[in-house]
């Protein structure tokens, strides 16, 4: 090796020690006869020492060193009179007795600091750059802990980590596939999987019991801020098991995650009916860290010539604690807030219980100080308390409060990152309607299997058919999410004419697994986790961007690489496509 | 669980308990008044007993069972009379109370047996039943247990593992890429990546040091039987070292490996110049197992009015000890074999050194006994052993003198699966010559840094230019190889130039990475290791395909899900591609 050590391991007990490290120039500071350099490498930082008095030649070759230039030195390790405690090297410096540079560097486009002054293009064109800061540099071993940790648990109890392919095959169920033509089968395309599902469930079939793996997948979809056209996931999959055993499997893994990377003790984690949820929180992933639940209003506020609430499905409210105060002006912007078409609300009904026990409310024409005391009590509202109230059909309803509720939640202060409270939401419907399709859709996919006592009404009441499936939510957002599968032929095909297929086409696209069903498939069932999206609520970062090395902008662009690109004539050729233009 | 325990882990000490085993009905027998069957998951088997004495109706319906039913049992741990020593559960047997079919099974097409009597077609069509099969079970099991013990050792010495992008750019160096054509960016392409070579230096100049993945690789070639389109490698990458640091620290890896899943010690690994390895064996993959090197005669053959070496650049020999009594059929058929055109020698030359003292050679119209004796001495034969000879143009005759001689290993028995001898190959050449193209090709890859003391023979004798590039052999396989890394621009560019590149077509290609070089780049260096290939090492077979759970037939198909496969005309368009007949 070119070095003794890292720029991150020499502490006071060091001192006396001859080294040799190596890394890349920080900053430096000339103080008068001393030149002090901060050397870095992905470890951390070494204070290295030069003298004018001792030696003046090596002193002139340190100032004349770059931003960024990696170099060797030697030397030895020295007690520092002025401390820095805040680092663990903060207590040594280096008194150095050679310099070599093994490789210049020209000033880089932005500060490579905590908090660079690059704008995110400048930084993903020079992410090699961009890795060398420590945000950077940190999320990605995080990833790769969390990665660890995940294979640590699922090796314990058995679990196989076995690759599934990744040139596969089209199928139109889901979102849009990226295809790879074949030159081999000109005329023929391999598809790049979305998931491993219909080989993590044929490995059941094959008795593997346990499998997992974590996995590439990719989804050719328009790009939002937290999508990536390619992403991981810790795909599982038991055998020989009910719904109870994958919850419990899995709460375990997130238990042992929290511990050995938060050292945090996540608790077991609560469980909450789809119905439930949407009911509570008007979301299928409720942020569970305050509670400031929907209630309604229905009966205590219709029949009193109000228009807007007796025309209305639903009438949901909110309880902002201690907020009664809030003034007209911020009581308009929350109501401009709520309008916006994101939201979609028309308007914002408010009810104060001020400090004094007086009570107000926008709407007081229509309701007394009574009828507003009733609506706090249902509300478990006390004095002090501000009142948000919302009305209309009952799913927009419902989503536009629970868009306002997660607003008043960050307002107050009640979404902490530190804080982590995750839980089970469960009994998901099995279909959605597709009002542009025309047609059900399956809301997890086609595999997922019905409750056994809802399945007769796979055909005359799909939209009331719950499906053996849930997600793990943590802070609100779904990290993972899974179900029991169907492992019977019939079942399987009914699903599929259920979802509008004919024989043909599921027998065309699915075969292989249906054909697999009649072989002694063993009931089986699994989840998948986002691990780009676990690993950056681990770092406590909305963004998933920073837990990849080298991600895509949102035109699916790799900037750095300048990808994708155009190809030869000869390769089209090979591959016996023409560009239509 | 549906079960209490699997089939694999019950014992005498379990002998009493009540268990609940869920599995596969491998086979039954019907004695009399009793019927046994074996229950088989991925454990193990367990015995299953029915009575018909002690309860005729159950004893029925596990009568009925067919092969491959999917079964949930209960019973009581009991001490057999008739003990199977063989298997962990030889011991006991279960007394069955109660049988629950969860899934019954047509007739497999084939047997789940050891040794099956499926044809590799229809064990590729349902490899989900080919995989019940212990052997490519235990293969899929052996994969998972080195891919932990490769990421237990590396994370053990700080290596990360960082994911680099599937979706990358085509280039036209190395070998046929595949494409994904992109839709967001019509008429542009994404390349599936041949290895992240370009990633994982992009990584050392980002400062992360010690980089690893396991990671998929794609490569379109024509397949022969050991290919695969899509393949496995651990990827290695190391800032701040020199050859000999990556040469120790993955001699540790596969002396870490060996000990863990062999319980082998492989000690260190011998190393062997490219030179002495292409004149010694024939081969840069020398199969160490076993002596019999390839000696030059050259000065002791010449001259005797025998054209045939008279005229050859090399004759060369190798000793096939205790061979002396080969019948003339055994070296007729021997000569035969040399000619076939995969071998391509024009003849085969012998000399016996009888037990009885006397010297025979099918040459003796040139050469005395005299001669003989000295062609011996120089090949350390001994009464008793056979000399095979062969002359002509240096590389193919010792080429051709390379398999003769692994021929020989595998008919002298000396090739022992069971015993594993790995070496490094050092100091290959930087360059070898395409005559097709006419021009110099890198030998490893662009990338690798010629030896220091041979850069200025880069212009003037590119083909004696000595890389810094390494590779681990074991047993006659590659298994893996390296390069320290150019990490300088200039000589980066320069590299190009030799290779053919225009200034602009480096620029076009490889910019970034040269880019990158400009910004304080390390020196660093690394391995790739074929994973797949590994695994079949370790498994002690020849063919790559069982440790892989899903592979392609020859023609790049996974005849299972038939793909690759037609798409949809509407997915054409949204690529703008048109098929050309």
């Amino acid at each position: 090796m070119l070095r003794s050590h890292t720029c991150g391991e020499l502490t006071i007990k060091n001192a006396g020690t001859q080294v040799t490290l190596c890394g890349w120039m920080q900053r430096s500071r000339d103080l008068g006869g001393m030149t002090f350099v901060d050397l870095r490498d992905r470890y951390g930082i070494t204070q290295l020492v030069f003298n004018m008095d001792t030696n003046a030649s090596l002193c002139e070759q340190a100032r004349k060193l770059g931003r960024e230039y990696v170099i060797k030195i030697s030397g030895v390790v020295t007690e520092r009179s002025n401390k820095n405690l805040k680092i663990p090297t903060g207590e040594i410096e280096i008194m150095v007795d050679a310099i070599d540079v093994l490789n210049e560097s020209k000033t880089p486009p932005f500060t490579i600091e905590e908090n660079t002054d690059g704008g995110d293009d400048l930084r993903m064109k020079y992410r090699y750059l961009d890795i060398r800061r420590n945000t950077v540099k940190d999320a990605l071993l995080l990833r790769a802990q969390v990665a660890a940790g995940t294979r640590n648990y699922l090796n314990s109890i058995n679990f196989v980590e076995i690759e599934t392919p990744v040139l596969i095959k089209s199928t139109p169920e889901g979102a849009r596939d990226f295809v790879v033509p074949s030159r081999m089968n000109q005329g023929e395309f391999y598809a790049l999987p979305q998931s491993p599902q219909t080989f993590k469930q044929l490995l059941m079939v094959a008795g593997m019991d346990k499998y997992y793996q974590l996995v590439k997948c990719f989804r050719d979809e328009d790009l939002r801020a937290d999508r990536q056209p390619e992403f991981t996931q810790i795909d599982c999959e038991m055998s020989f098991v009910e719904q109870e055993d994958i919850l419990n499997t899995f709460e375990g893994l997130i238990q042992h995650l929290f511990k050995n990377i938060k050292n945090a003790d996540i608790g077991n984690l609560p469980r909450m009916t789809y119905a439930d949820a949407m009911k509570t929180y008007g979301n299928d992933k409720p942020d569970i860290r305050f509670e400031m639940k929907l209630v309604e209003l229905n009966d205590l506020v219709k029949g009193k010539n109000f228009k807007v609430v007796d025309d209305a499905e639903v009438v949901v409210a909110i309880c902002a604690k201690g907020c009664s105060e809030y003034s007209r002006k911020q009581l308009d912007e929350l109501t401009e807030w709520v309008k916006r078409p994101q939201i979609g609300a028309t308007g914002l009904v408010y009810a104060r219980w001020n400090a004094d026990g007086s009570l107000k409310s926008s709407v007081d024409k229509f309701y007394s100080a009574d009828d507003l005391k009733t609506w706090m009590e249902k509300c478990g509202a006390q004095q002090g308390d501000l009142l948000l109230i919302l009305a209309g059909e009952t799913n927009k309803t419902r989503k536009a409060m629970s868009e306002l509720r997660l607003e008043m939640g960050n307002r107050l202060g009640l979404r902490n990152k530190d804080v982590y409270k995750a839980l089970w939401v469960l009994d998901f419907p099995l279909l959605e309607w597709n009002e542009e399709a025309k047609r059900w859709h399956a809301m997890h996919h086609p595999f997922t299997s019905p409750k056994p006592e809802d399945v007769s009404w796979l055909e005359s009441s799909p939209g009331n058919v719950r499906a053996n499936a849930y997600d793990m939510v943590i802070n609100g957002v779904e990290v993972g999410g899974g179900s029991i599968r169907i492992h019977n032929k019939t079942l399987q095909q009914k699903m599929f004419s259920v979802l509008g297929f004919t024989n043909e086409d599921a027998q065309e696209q699915f075969g292989f697994l249906m054909n697999a069903f009649e072989y002694g498939a063993p009931p089986h069932g699994g989840i998948a986790f986002g691990f780009d999206r676990l690993c950056s609520l681990f770092g406590g970062s909305d963004s998933i961007r920073d837990y990849i090395a080298f991600p895509k902008n949102n035109s699916g662009r790799d900037v750095m690489i300048d990808s994708p690109s155009k190809i030869s004539d000869e390769q089209l050729k090979e591959l016996a496509l023409q560009i239509k233009k």
